[in-house]
């Protein structure tokens, strides 16, 4: 167990958030705000936090192992939400630490449910640093740490491994440090994309930046009370396409710039995941036909909204409410179902319902030929045991969560829709559900201990749930391997 | 693939159930009722299309593997719930024929979900095959025709395996004939013993049985408007302890009486249902202790909703719709669990919580030392890679199952609270639910689709799925093995 390692590892993401913070203090120095004040302090406390692991414990070795890669990762991200969160407690437009700290993990998370009764009278450098963690938390700010600095440790692949979502996670490049810094440009180079093709369509520069942070991260956090309803077409559909395309894998992006088309053709995944993002906004636009006046509104809201749901960004145009119960039903799968492995997005993931189709279908014939040999492929590769055990063992572990954080939501006094949509939505990272929850809601009126126990399902959601329970496990801290 | 078998098998038990119909026809001969001429009708029916099989496709081999196992249980089913819906729809009680087959397969599933407006209405004749058909349908209707048959089949262990619940069917004795009539006999002698109680209490003899019968085969078919609400406190509280004893694996009755205290002593699924039933108990009183006027009311009212939940039979003493929402949920996740493998309750059963928790902790554990060799126990056995593997996967469909039932009755304009419980209380054979299908409703509003998607739910929970998706199933059809 190499303690001084993690230490040190979350050492330096916490000055690497140091100067993040200063991205959002410019921006209040900018609008002249009060704020600024508030982000160069944090700014401070998280480099100094930063620095004490390599004064204190300087590391013996670089080596790590797995169980070191999911400590690592958990311990980042808790430390980056505490630290994020002061920001809004000093300010004063967040008060309430629990507030605070429910926000920038659901930023972080790219979640994006939110305690803001009105986001509108808040600052612009908060509400970029809101949006910011999005864009931070959606490629993983570990990867990020990898692509700027030298590599942190030896065997930076199980701390990548622990961070990218997904069922497996594999090198682009060899080195992991170019691995990373191609997923950033790609990553970089789209949000500018939105944000020209944002700007073009006439929105001002400050939303468009916000808005594709949002977008980029699958986050979900906006700058007005009815998210992008009150936008143009346009623009909707601007957004639209690009949550769609922040939900696929970026390994396809990458194959798609080395002209690889033949093998990003093949994807079973890509397919599966446009296959049900088009059969959903078919079904929808059928089922809200009466609720809009045209077919072509119909369309862009029913694209609009499965888009949102799907990539788990969580924007909204139309409040999905108050659609008849087929709708909203398809968008609860949705929520489950989630994007692509190794794209921004949480949920499930595309790939791992494939898999799950698959392993079903295997052990029904299985049933009907017990002696035959079967093997299970999946993107043109057999699955080995090891990792068809390791899928169905995540939803064992995935279904349990899920319930223990609805049990828990029960103290509240809310229907079952509410505390249902609101666990589905905060541990898949979507944002709004139905209810209370809706997208003209928010969580504001749930007590301090259901907001943390949504901050660690939000936590879980996006680092797929084994890094926060390996680093609550007494075994996994034990001197020997 | 042995098609004759098939046919010949599901005879049998057409013919036995002709000479069931005759119960429910004496009871109508007694009161007098028209109902009798519609049990003699459908008797005849019965033993007629019985008849074919045996007289047109005489069996070349009687021998079967797993496949043959599958698909005559769930043919057997489907063609029993057709047949006793005729009653229903000649003594015009439940006119519609939709109605009907969906009461019959809820009385043969011992979901005991219901569609009738109001049974005080029905005559005795009527009421009686209600629950008769929970009694049938609990230990099985192939289990009794093995037990007064001589051998069906040749290994007729692969009828005996899919129509008993539970991850791991073993034969108590070496001969399956001899099991079946030991799961009988202790069947019928536990019937018996609650039907005296509950004539010792004051309950009139008839509603004695019909209780008995919904008791011990964990439906919840009663006779009452109210179901056991206007019973006395004995009463209720003999139906509570009955249905916890119905919900627990029948081999352990079986070794009390073979006097293998020791192994009962040593069953973790016993503990464990008996904990979570404690458990459970404990919260809800402490939950619901307002709406009552003393503990021992309030004592009383959880522990008879827990104990219809979990052993999914679906009697209730109170209105739980009305309960807090921390009790409510608790119902619903005891909905899921159900009660032991080898009993008459629906539902994941314990067993297979059990199991998995030890799966969660072993990947954990894997994931921390990846190098550790862990085997994993259950009721002192190790449990072999296929039998894991068996588990795990049954998750998995059982989930991918509850979301396209709970997707198809997306077409109701009813709430999300009262789909998804219908969902869970018919898949999992409890039978009422919360909302518009809670203790105080019923199923009558759903349209006949939804019915017979209820009813396929209802099926798949009681034959755990896989008979009747493999009946579906082309290639279980082909002649080659």
């Amino acid at each position: 167990m190499n303690r001084r390692m993690i230490f040190n590892a979350v050492g330096i993401v916490l000055k690497v958030e140091a100067v993040l913070l200063l991205l959002p203090a410019l921006v209040s120095a900018l609008y002249r705000e009060r704020s600024f004040l508030a982000f160069i302090i944090t700014a401070a406390v998280s480099f100094f936090l930063g620095m004490l692991p390599s004064l204190l414990l300087k590391p013996r070795t670089r080596l790590i192992y797995a169980k070191e890669g999911f400590i690592i990762v958990a311990f980042t991200w808790v430390m980056l939400s505490l630290i994020g969160a002061i920001p809004f407690v000093i300010s004063g437009e967040i008060s309430s630490p629990v507030d605070a700290f429910f926000e920038t993990v659901s930023g972080f998370t790219t979640t994006g449910a939110s305690v803001v009764a009105d986001m509108e009278v808040m600052s612009h450098g908060i509400l970029f640093w809101r949006s910011f963690t999005h864009w931070i938390g959606g490629m993983g700010i570990i990867v990020f740490v990898m692509a700027i600095l030298p590599n942190v440790s030896e065997r930076p692949i199980h701390i990548l491994r622990a961070e990218v979502p997904g069922p497996i996670t594999g090198k682009l490049v060899p080195r992991i440090k170019d691995t990373a810094v191609i997923l950033y440009l790609i990553y970089i180079v789209m949000t500018l994309i939105e944000i020209v093709l944002l700007v073009i369509g006439g929105m001002p520069l400050f939303e468009s930046v916000v808005h594709a942070f949002g977008t980029a991260g699958t986050g979900g956090f906006g700058v007005k009370r009815d998210s992008i309803g009150g936008y143009s077409p346009y623009l909707q559909w601007v957004i639209t396409v690009f949550m769609v395309l922040f939900g696929v894998n970026f390994n396809l992006y990458y194959l798609i710039i080395i002209k690889k088309f033949k093998t990003v053709f093949k994807s079973s995944e890509l397919w599966c995941y446009l296959g049900v993002v088009l059969s959903s906004v078919a079904l929808i636009t059928f089922n809200i036909r009466g609720i809009f006046g045209t077919f072509s509104e119909s369309l862009r809201a029913a694209s609009f909204q499965v888009a949102s749901i799907i990539s788990t960004t969580g924007y909204a145009t139309a409040d999905f409410n108050l659609w008849p119960s087929l709708s909203k039903n398809i968008l609860l799968i949705l929520m489950f179902i989630g994007g692509c492995a190794g794209s921004t997005a949480g949920g499930i993931k595309v790939s791992r319902i494939v898999v799950l189709f698959k392993l079903i279908g295997n052990e029904i014939k299985r049933m009907i030929h017990p002696r035959s040999v079967t093997s299970l492929r999946f993107e043109g590769k057999v699955l080995d045991g090891a990792t068809k055990k390791n899928i169905s063992n995540y939803y064992l572990i995935y279904f349990v969560c899920f319930f223990a954080i609805f049990l828990c939501l029960s103290i509240e006094p809310f229907d079952l829709e509410t505390n249902l949509t609101a666990t589905a939505a905060c541990f898949n990272n979507v944002g709004p559900g139905f209810g209370m929850v809706g997208p003209t809601g928010g969580y504001g009126d749930y007590s301090n201990f259901s907001k943390l126990v949504l901050s660690v399902g939000m936590l879980l959601g996006r680092l797929e749930i084994y890094p926060l329970i390996i680093a609550c496990m007494p075994a996994a801290w034990s001197k020997n391997r």
